[in-house]
């Protein structure tokens, strides 16, 4: 494996027979080979070996170099589980789902819209000729809107073509939607639901506060985290690209949302790359070449900060080893993006799979921090000196520290702490019940344990106050980088197959006899192994075939017997002519003019074998 | 925060004193802080913040450095999420347990074994006039077996000792044994239950295989990984020591079970450090300083490997800034050990929750490795050349690529690859069923779908060969490495208060002043905050105090007046006869000699105060 764009020896093979020699060569080095083998192996799950480990570690230290230790950003270590409440928030334990059938009865499971792609592709691919056009533009849309296909859509789909289960045929049942994050509980009495967390990037919106008070209470500033998530796929296809369990390493860059520009955009606004704007994919299927300066001046990219990072991406992933032309910039389609977005720009590389997204760099807008100030009831905004002044409501948890301490000894200080981060309605609430019962229970989390307040313990109010500042919720410019998709995709850009020059020429002679042996009615094959020579011999003869002609140079090659096992010497102009006459009997070896023979020819041509003829080449 | 062992000032505090300044700072500076803190956080999950972060990579890089790339290690990173039936064949299914209890009303969770300790704590602190010699010894007895105590005799000294739930006194259940694996399912159909690995090692130790192979079938070599690790603990204490997850380093070195020498185990030979035998913590309670050498020889570290394996986690974390004074190597008790392991030494760092436990260095026999053969019916051995023949009985399974392929077209290899992953329990229900049926449901769990396999399709047999060699399954030695761990006692060693010379030395003069205020019966108190002078005459002011002392230098003070706000400059070796004088109206300040009046003085003394005179330093 070295650092090279594909040569022509890869270049001549199909898509799938490339795949599989990388496949195979990342498999038999110890690159990355499937998880649990001896137990007969998870699908989507993988380990990388050694020589894998090595990259995977390089890639990481170089996104650290070039991204963290440039631009100062903030890295953070969050954990994998993470308490449900951090994901209602999100939107992921409502909205994260793929939609999935059920074999009726079988039970296995499928993802839905897979299953229409297929048919769909299948039908424009292999029933073209006797489909109308009407069915033909049919197919094609329901192909080009399957991203955004609602559950409805795709059921109604599913019946109308009448799509079965793969393999079993079996009716299929309507499809719903299935959950992709690895549920579990956290803790023994199973009252906190947790999942492992299927993006870093929450780890990072919850820590706001923080981060904003370490950066100096001061935007705009970038965190960043490196680490492992999880999707419960329904069903893993191409292999190394969608899998279970995977490394992300994400930024999230806070910024005024009305002012988006960046200082350092100068360095990058000369970079020309290929793009593919929404409108370009709206009016025509190809990207174009674009100086990012321009598509941001233009409009294309929303703005400032969000064109730095792409330029960034741009020179991270061509630094890595990513042939430049085999990436691009796709915009996302209006009705691609989630609501809130502003504007998505995906990094894009060409592999034997087809374009594939590697990088996500979106503006998202003020949506996370709203929803988890929202949620937490602590506000996740910044504050900006400003001569007018603003009315704030806040809520005004105050706990009586002398009483818990009194009542709750060496846990007050966690329950404390508890108190503080109710949001408004668990405050309001508790409130309501201190007024009516004087006591309340309250559950904190920390010590997993219930706490009876009473009203001596803790006030709540909610005050206006005015502040002579602008409070704001900043705008987050998220790059994510999907670590294991790139680290493929550079295998795939690194791949080539070494030739040496002879092994060139060897089957350059070996084309022109076997096309000489063709036309002359000579049924042949081509041996390109890299068995011995003396092997080969032993393969072609136990599969009954005659003769057997080896490359030499580019002036001769060796003819050989199979039953006697002599060998004569032939000039390649001439080769085509004697195996013509050999195999009519009309001469034989020891007829042949200027040829050794070894010993006495005898014929016994077999044509139970299409294998009539062997051309080995000498590696 | 800098490296360098405690100092005067940190280690005049108690160990909660201390422990608190440096929580105190390890959050405020964001080392470290609880996760998801807005929505009152989860007990046993942490974030590392940006110092934290970079700390935790050093470690990590130097981990790497001094471990995998000086040892040529095989670094390996394989998915946390592991199918159950890795954590059978481990064990971990069975027996990766804690003893629980019940709260009978509230049903909140308890560690059966911590409400034990802290019962017989509490009796010998608190109640140990009054116990009996008998009792006293009972209690002892109790807390030096609890390690290794069985859920019966827990049960029943919760019964006998009529203990009840912390803070609500309710009643107990029976202790009952509750998984420390996080649960989670993998795939839509819920029919492969996984786990969150609690260790990494399982993940090298099924790849063991292709790691041998890897590294040219010879033995011995180490493989390594790092990464994260799960453990639901029932209630997590110890703040940062015992955590729900956690970055895990670990080693295993496979080595013939015949020969466990280790060729460079003479460059640690000479090292001298605390160790803590088995024999010393049976007869006396201290460690004792030892050459690693002398503890190979005598016999008392088991073998060579191991020994060189304590020898360089020594140099590691002395390495790293672990005080070697406060550093140890304590070897497992037999009775604490696993039944399998040969011998076991932990790393134990002392920090204020006394000596904790942070690497773990153990000899596991081949345990692992033959766990995994028998249930994944694998075999994972090590071959070795000799003159003597092996007979070994074979399981061979050999799936018919051709009928396979037919049936089964792109499906085809994950088909051959499952079959050829059964294990003998499996192959032989198979080839009992095709015998019978002539075809069987064979679940393909790469695929994750059932086919139905006929007899055409695969042969199964036993077969007994004969091996000119010696097959044996190789011992490993593991070192563990807590990282967290690692980094909090570091943190713990490496926290100090700085202080500057001047600041002590108005120490020693402020505390000379009082000492004489104080025998001349004059009540006085000091004040080292670090407020401005100003504002702690104002403070002192509001609190009524008539007069204030600011030491200037190691020579004069000056004194002020509350009501005139006058100050006078007076030599030390008075200052207690001149307040005396004042304080008793003998003089004013006007009829101080050498002493520069500022204003007119009014005596207003007020004696409703303990604080008759604040002594202020200044920082």
């Amino acid at each position: 494996m070295e650092s090279s764009s594909s040569s022509s020896s890869t270049s001549d093979l199909t898509k799938e027979e490339f795949r599989k020699r990388l496949l195979n060569t990342l498999d038999a080095r110890y690159f990355i080979k499937p998880s649990f083998k001896i137990y007969g192996a998870v699908a989507g799950l993988n380990d990388y070996g050694p020589p894998g480990c090595a990259v995977k570690q390089n890639v990481l230290a170089f996104w650290r170099k070039h991204f963290v230790l440039e631009e100062n950003m903030l890295e953070v270590d969050c954990p994998c589980i993470t308490p449900a409440v951090v994901f209602k928030a999100s939107g992921h334990v409502d909205k994260f789902t793929d939609f999935m059938v059920k074999d009726e009865i079988t039970g296995e499971c499928h993802r839905a819209d897979h299953l229409l792609k297929d048919f769909c592709t299948t039908k424009l691919e292999k029933d073209i000729a006797t489909l109308s056009e009407e069915k033909v533009q049919e197919y094609k849309d329901v192909l080009a809107t399957l991203d955004g296909i609602s559950l409805e859509e795709l059921g109604l789909k599913i019946k109308e073509y009448g799509i079965l289960a793969q393999t079993t045929n079996n009716p299929l049942s309507a499809p719903y939607p299935f959950n992709l994050m690895f549920q579990t509980s956290i803790g023994p009495s199973s009252m906190t639901p947790g999942y492992m967390r299927p993006e870093t990037a929450q780890g990072i919106f919850v820590n706001f506060k923080d981060l904003y008070y370490y950066n100096g209470n001061k935007l705009p500033f970038a965190a960043a985290q490196v680490g492992q998530a999880f999707r419960n796929e329904i069903s893993p296809r191409q292999g190394l690209l969608r899998v279970r369990e995977f490394t992300l390493a994400e930024i999230e860059h806070f910024v005024d949302p009305e002012d988006k520009s960046h200082p350092k955009f100068s360095e990058v606004a000369d970079l020309e790359f290929w793009m593919f704007p929404r409108n370009e994919q709206l009016t025509r299927m190809d990207a174009v070449k674009v100086r990012l300066g321009d598509a941001v001046t233009n409009g294309a990219v929303n703005n400032e900060t969000l064109g730095y990072f792409i330029g960034r991406v741009y020179l991270f992933l061509t630094r890595l080893g990513i042939n430049k032309e085999r990436l691009r910039f796709r915009q996302h389609l209006a009705d691609e993006m989630a609501h809130y977005a502003v504007d998505c720009w995906d990094a894009e590389i060409e592999c034997s799979y087809g374009w594939i997204e590697c990088v996500g760099i979106a503006d998202r807008s003020a949506y996370d921090l709203r929803a988890h100030s929202e949620k937490s009831g602590i506000p996740l905004v910044a504050h900006e000196k400003s001569s007018a002044t603003t009315e704030v409501e806040k809520l005004v948890i105050s706990p009586v520290k002398k009483e818990l301490g009194r009542e709750f000894k060496g846990d007050q200080k966690k329950i404390v702490e508890a108190l503080e981060a109710m949001d408004e309605k668990e405050a309001m609430e508790m409130k309501a019940a201190l007024e009516l019962n004087g006591e309340v229970k309250f559950h904190v989390c920390t010590l997993e344990k219930a706490f009876t307040i009473k009203s001596n313990m803790v006030s709540i109010s909610k005050e206006i106050q005015k502040e002579p500042q602008r409070v704001f919720t900043p705008s987050v410019i998220e790059p994510s980088f999907g670590i294991g998709r790139i680290i493929y995709c550079l295998f795939e850009h690194s791949f080539y197959t070494r030739q040496n020059k002879a092994g060139d020429e060897h089957q350059a002679v070996a084309k022109r006899i076997s096309k000489s042996l063709t036309s002359s009615g000579i049924c042949n094959e081509t041996d390109a192994t890299s068995k011995s020579i003396g092997k080969r011999y032993a393969i072609a003869d136990e599969l009954g075939v005659p003769f057997a002609i080896t490359v030499d140079n580019t002036a001769t090659v060796t003819i050989r017997e199979r039953d006697s096992r002599d060998q004569i010497r032939v000039e390649i102009g001439k080769v085509a002519c004697v195996m013509q006459d050999l195999i009519a009997g009309v001469r034989t070896l020891a007829d042949t003019p200027g040829i050794t023979v070894l010993s006495r020819f005898r014929m016994r041509f077999s044509d139970l074998y299409r294998l009539c003829l062997k051309i080995l080449i000498p590696q």
